[in-house]
């Protein structure tokens, strides 16, 4: 019975209780090595692209590699022409396992989150796996 | 019992059985640049670096972010300016679980695998996020 409880929790879980880290953004006009700086800064590996407040894409280490260093471009262009203007979410009522899917599917790092069609913020690769290192940790210590 | 065996089965497996991509390398003098494309080439987020056929660094995408441009150098300065020499192995007969605590420990995405002290393979977050869905998989098609 607790196995079975343990195991609905991971996967049916709402996404909202997996949410632990602000989503870190930069507007749209900033360079693409001031937005590296901020995510070195904060430790990220994605930020959040905003105009007018609005999120309009979203930038990783990946874009960083492939469109500015791979493809010889300067990193004085602003982030807007580097950016992913798709973006891939999950509301924050889906369960996790929804995200699970999401970054198999589309081979992606991190999920953005929405809530009421806002983006709230962002889930990474790393949460999932730090979430399933708890989990193991909470089962051995259920032992 | 089943489930007993597939818990065990997930932590305590030996990494050997893990690992099924082989480790891309460049060569030492590489650029930055040349490095950056032969990753987006593989689809991979990190490289070995050798030198007279031995690893002596390691180059992911974080460190073109960080130390290439956030920092402000060139793309054009080879790769064994800006890769690690300090690397962080596994050895395949270890448990998969060490990898997890390698990963969360150091915050690294990428654990190389080493057999008779020669490094054969790597893992990455993305491989222990997908071994955990096809574990759930495995365990929803035997319900």
């Amino acid at each position: 019975m607790k196995d079975e409880r343990t195991r609905a929790f991971d996967l049916d879980a709402p996404v909202r209780r997996y949410i632990t880290k602000k989503l870190i953004a930069v507007e749209h006009d900033s360079t693409v090595q001031d937005a590296a700086s901020r995510m070195v800064e904060f430790g990220i590996s994605s930020l959040a692209v905003l105009r007018d407040r609005e999120v309009v894409g979203f930038f990783t280490d990946a874009d960083i590699k492939e469109r500015v260093v791979a493809a010889g471009r300067s990193p004085a262009v602003p982030v807007s022409e580097i950016m992913t203007t798709e973006l891939i979410t999950a509301d924050v009522t889906e369960p996790i396992r929804r995200i699970l899917d999401l970054m198999s599917d589309h081979r992606i790092k991190h999920v953005l989150i929405t809530e009421h069609e806002s983006i709230v913020g962002i889930i990474t690769l790393r949460d999932v796996v730090d979430m399933e290192r708890r989990r193991l940790e909470t089962y051995i210590a259920g032992e």
